[in-house]
């Protein structure tokens, strides 16, 4: 069994950088605040006895030695970047929960036949810059590294000049490791498990994801002495598609969601019909035909709207994957440690993107669920409790050692 | 008759201080920009023989003697400032026309029996400081000086700090000057004089105005794991209400507008559900109870979208004003040059709120317009011909100097 209160503490330890306005964090990839993070991560993987590796896009490799020269390492991780307003367990918990099961196997002085090597994925949020699960994705072989160093963020800052400057590069080439599995512990991010009363999601699948931004044109003009029917008001066909993006989640419900998170209007002054609108749509299903429908609907629907208004509408693709079924050994790696530990579980369908679901298309993957409050996730009010965090560590660490080895 | 020329020359110059994107211009109020351009005025004014008098909020008055030393100066003028992606004339057209008209009687060698005082009032487009008009408001004793010191801009920066930092804050209390009258030129801003090939628009009425600040709270939480139906999406409340306000604006056409210019969404992260939005309501009419009515439906409306998707929303009045009925005399006068001068006119309602129409509460006011194309503005293609601006100068300086007296 792992040590609960010392998970709990390092979790609120990480959680003093870069904290947020309202009890969560603001760690956003590739700020001071994240390479302060970074710094406390190395410190503690250090001082468990870990050698750190480090590749050319920032992710983070803390590697604990096997007894088998030639066996390939068993990757444990998630990510340490946040939200702007996120909360303290959101991709945290899935790297302290890595470090924890090191410490635990030194306490009781346990050797695995295979490395275990504890992974801090960068940029996995999207948030700074899009799309999600960046650095994973490259690592995976889905991304090139030159595309995602020159991803921008909203100054028009550059992926990979941000890596340099708060010089957290390393020299590896990424994608290089080859793994024996990879494991991934994260918070469930929405409400089933807690309704439930269940401890543990053995996550079988991850529902697929479509970002597209959409570049709605229309006219700048005075609010006030611009006739209605002269206006090409791009805010109000946003607002238009904006309906209708609900209106296909729904048609598809409960497989799938949709909503924009991100919205920009140009020039945005109080007496200037909107010019401009960018947003992007997120539309998920764990179909890919629910997916590719949905997003062929809002195009449409957006043109019908914006030619009936005098609009322009363009459409890039901002980020996506598909729907992930991970390997079934793994997730029976996950289930039997789940029933040996005695806690309550059941599968699960990922709703959110994870760097396991790249990482599955390199190596066996699977991922573990605790539950959250209220389901609520991205919100600084995101909470869990610690005999969560503490249940979902050891079934990690159980599913690691057996696939590890004794 | 104005000479036309030196006009537009001026105006091509002042357009190169803080230029825009697309050929219009930046230089929004209380920024390094809008200093250069008002030392470019008063350099202008000076060289024409007045002396610049400026008020605690940057008021600036250019004064040309008259001969008659207890008569109370006319004065005219408009604004220097712009939108962020504003045209070159909006505002300046008004301000540079009263310094030719000094600069022609200059030529001529007439003497007024009334001082000619030649304004650019602070702050009147409002992106920046909300609310539009903000110098001449409290000059017209509409607005407290500390309240409008007070005022924020995106970035928290006050208002008087920031009038501070680009030294134009003179000693002169605000609104100590009393007027024998005011005028002001300005470009139509709408399309009808274009329309019906009219040289000059008399303005007799302005619009009112109304800015309702509407904040939707919703719940941040996630894009991908959180379920349709436990969503509180305020970026798609806010949506609902914008269709609201098209709706609401249409049942009262063609005697009223309404539309967003400012909208803002909260984390605005591409997998966080909008957890607040907010965003400015301006609905003008030239009929009070319309906009009364207009404001009233549109929070209600709100308050019944919001109520049912678990959103609140708050309102909060961020500009306006009430319809204008511009003083017989002056509009007489307008009208009478027009006439006079040969130019074809027609009786106008100011779509726009100006300077002038706060400077009507405290001195007999009028105002000149003239066509600009297609009705276009608060754009960087806003257009005027040399011709439009002649006109437009020529009845500013009749309809003054017959009010000034010779
Ligand atoms: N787990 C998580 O929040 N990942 C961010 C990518 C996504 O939007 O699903
Ligand atoms: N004339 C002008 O654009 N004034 C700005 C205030 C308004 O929005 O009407």
């Amino acid at each position: 069994r792992i040590n609960g209160d010392r998970l709990w503490d390092s979790l609120m330890e990480m959680a003093k950088i870069g904290p947020g306005v309202a009890g969560g964090n603001n760690r956003q990839t590739l700020t001071d605040a994240d390479a302060e993070g970074r710094a406390l991560f190395k410190e503690w993987c250090e001082a468990a006895g870990c050698t750190m590796g480090l590749d050319q896009l920032g992710n983070m490799f803390a590697r604990r030695e096997g007894t088998d020269p030639d066996a390939l390492p068993v990757y444990v991780g998630s990510h340490l970047d946040t939200q702007p307003t996120g909360g303290k367990y959101d991709g945290v918990l899935g790297v302290l929960g890595g470090l924890e099961i090191l410490r635990t196997l030194n306490d009781l002085g346990i050797k695995t036949r295979h490395p275990i090597v504890v992974t801090n994925w960068t940029n996995e949020e999207g948030t700074r810059f899009a799309p999600a699960m960046l650095a994973s994705g490259v690592f995976a072989g889905v991304h090139e590294q030159d595309w995602a160093e020159a991803r921008e963020d909203a100054e028009g800052k550059r992926f990979g000049d941000e890596l340099d400057r708060i010089g957290w590069r390393g020299e590896e080439a990424v994608g290089a490791r080859k793994m024996h599995a990879f494991f991934e512990l994260h918070i469930e991010q929405g409400p089933i498990l807690e309704a439930e009363g269940k401890d543990i999601g053995v996550v079988t699948h991850g529902q697929g994801l479509s970002w597209t931004q959409v570049t709605i044109t229309g006219k700048e003009s005075h609010t006030g002495s611009t006739p209605m029917p002269m206006r090409r008001n791009a805010g109000l066909a946003m607002a238009r598609v904006l309906e209708k993006v609900e209106e296909i989640a729904l048609s598809h419900a409960p497989d799938a969601v949709g909503a924009a998170g991100h919205i920009d209007i140009y020039p945005n002054s109080r007496n200037v019909i909107p010019g401009k609108a960018v947003f992007t749509v997120d539309f998920r299903s764990p179909e890919l035909p629910v997916i590719e429908d949905m997003v062929t609907r809002m195009k449409e629907a957006a043109q019908a709207i914006c030619a009936d208004m005098g609009c322009e509408v363009e459409f890039e693709k901002a980020g996506g994957f598909d729907p992930v079924e991970f390997d079934p050994g793994c997730v029976k790696a996950v289930r039997d440690a789940a029933e040996r530990l005695g806690y309550s579980h059941r599968d699960l369908v990922s709703g959110a993107g994870h760097d396991a679901c790249w990482i599955n298309r390199v190596a066996p993957t699977a991922m573990v669920m605790c539950p959250c409050v209220d389901g609520l996730s991205h919100n600084e009010a995101e909470e869990i409790s610690k005999d969560w965090a503490t249940a979902g560590a050891d079934v990690l660490m159980h599913a690691v050692v057996e696939t590890a080895g004794i």
